[in-house]
């Protein structure tokens, strides 16, 4: 089967984003190592330009299109990392973003989008709401769609971290990947498999939004209905094109409950000394499981740390929920 | 006038700890560059060993001394960064560590000193009662004691941070370092000052606790009496082995309100996504001050985070304070 997005598309979301993103560091911390019994390394996607692996994606999708599209402007609804992501894209391209945001967004995150320049429009908390609104907004402008995960240039560009994560650390045994849409997990996918084909790819997600693992095992998409949980970056159902790339190619999906999230993200605060969302935390939540533990022991770990934008002033940590 | 440590010092003790510490990354943050209108190089010594600069102090002091001496133990008292670095140096000297802790220390930090097999004593929280339980301990046991701060050997440790900064930063206009007993700033200014004649180096004091600054200002050591700072690190007086060498040497030392170290601190955390105490904000917080920000805008600084050992239940930021 032909997957829509090589590591050639990959590689050249690399070199096209390459002066608009960080390199961001790969860290390593020794009590996390023995707390897990591997060694472990984290791919420190929470100091990513605007907080996030989406300033990958968004680069690579808006930087891809010739200047007459792009001059048009881009239209998205996201109420979360890939607004901020984008609204940054866009004006270091020079050309206007219009996000609709759910009029229940954190104040934080508006902020972030405002501060890169974009033009906000709100609208009701449910998709069918931010879709409409979106389509008006093509509409009037006659701008392009950047979706936040359902997209190929999207897919290449969160491929990225992966290819740098390899560069730095190629003897890799493992690499886990937290799932929502599934534009992380299968860019992943597609540049580590190329890259180090002996290279595990798990995918870890919440228990309360296990649609991934639901249409992996039944091998049908199923779409993310009421979802619950603590992760907020997770909550979105996968997308159909990262769902054909992960089907093929994903080597397992651990679930995680809420509490165990908790515990992983409250670690890397307190040892790490990394700020991460509750989302970021869940790779590692999969690996302090003990059957996860038992099949990881001594093997060397990359830990996709996908985000950084937490209300510090709301920190959701065990003995608090 | 001749000091009692010289940059022979400094290289020597970098040449005896770098087995035993983390060269830290230094980190920028493009957003906080502009909040500030410099170039901010952040010397992250918050994801040192033990989470704080101590380490290097402290391994320099124990790794310093001979076998015989060693094996004879090490005494302290501390309530906070240095227990844990003595008690990790000890443990990787493979001899004992004795550790006086006040009775209110935080459950945090005495699990951190327990986790590296130190054996703790406790004493009422005030300076008599710590230095009468160490001084019987040292009676009992013949060991050394390592002071935290008014010790060669430690301020030998603290600088070879700057030592490290200015390898991968040589052209610094400024260094900016937190006092409180003053081994790091010593330390700093030994460094700094032999390597890169031309740097600058500034002390920033939080208002409650200006020992430094007025012993400075006045030319006599002043004791640090009744000091009120969220900077739990910066409340002892300063060391007088530091005090001779900051009067010699230090440029300038600033003082900052609490809320601007607690703002600072939000930023570092919100912004640079990276955790740090209060004390390691108190550099940056200098730096936000209007007559501060005159004096430096434009310029490189090199801002040494000193520590991240913050309890994340508690997390004192602006809005809840």
């Amino acid at each position: 089967m032909t997957l829509s997005v090589d590591l050639a598309d990959v590689v050249e979301a690399h070199r096209r984003i390459r002066s608009h993103i960080h390199r961001t560091p790969v860290m390593t911390c020794r009590q996390l190592d023995q707390q897990v019994g591997t060694r472990l390394f984290f791919k420190c996607e929470n100091l990513q330009k605007a907080g996030a692996f989406k300033s990958r994606g968004a680069c690579n999708a808006v930087f891809s299109l010739s200047d007459e599209v792009a001059q048009r402007g881009f239209v998205t609804h996201s109420s979360g990392n890939h607004a901020a992501a984008l609204a940054r894209a866009a004006a270091r391209r020079g050309v206007s973003a219009q996000i609709v945001m759910p009029s229940n967004s954190s104040g934080v995150k508006i902020a972030a989008v405002k501060g890169y320049g974009a033009a906000i429009t709100f609208c009701e908390p449910n998709l069918p709401a931010r879709e409409a609104a979106a389509a008006e907004l093509l509409e009037a402008s006659g701008g392009t769609l950047i979706h936040p995960y359902d997209d190929e240039a999207i897919i290449a560009g969160q491929g990225t971290a992966a290819v740098e994560l390899l560069e730095e650390v190629p003897d890799l045994d493992l690499i886990v990947a937290p799932v929502g849409g599934g534009g992380l997990l299968a860019g992943t996918l597609i540049a580590a498999k190329a890259i180090q084909p002996a290279v595990q790819v798990i995918a870890v997600e919440p228990l309360g939004a296990d649609d991934a693992y639901r249409s992996w095992k039944s091998g049908t998409w199923v779409p993310s209905v009421a979802p619950q949980t603590v992760a907020d970056g997770l909550l979105t159902s996968l997308g159909t094109r990262n769902f054909a790339i992960i089907r093929e190619l994903v080597d397992d999906i651990w679930r995680v409950e809420d509490a165990v999230i908790l515990r992983a993200m409250q670690l890397i605060l307190e040892r790490a000394k990394l700020v991460v969302e509750p989302s970021a935390a869940v790779p590692l939540a999969g690996l302090l499981e003990p059957p996860a533990a038992a099949r990881t022991e001594g093997k060397r770990v990359g830990v996709l740390l996908s985000g950084g934008n937490v209300d510090l002033q709301r920190l959701p940590l065990p003995s608090t929920v």
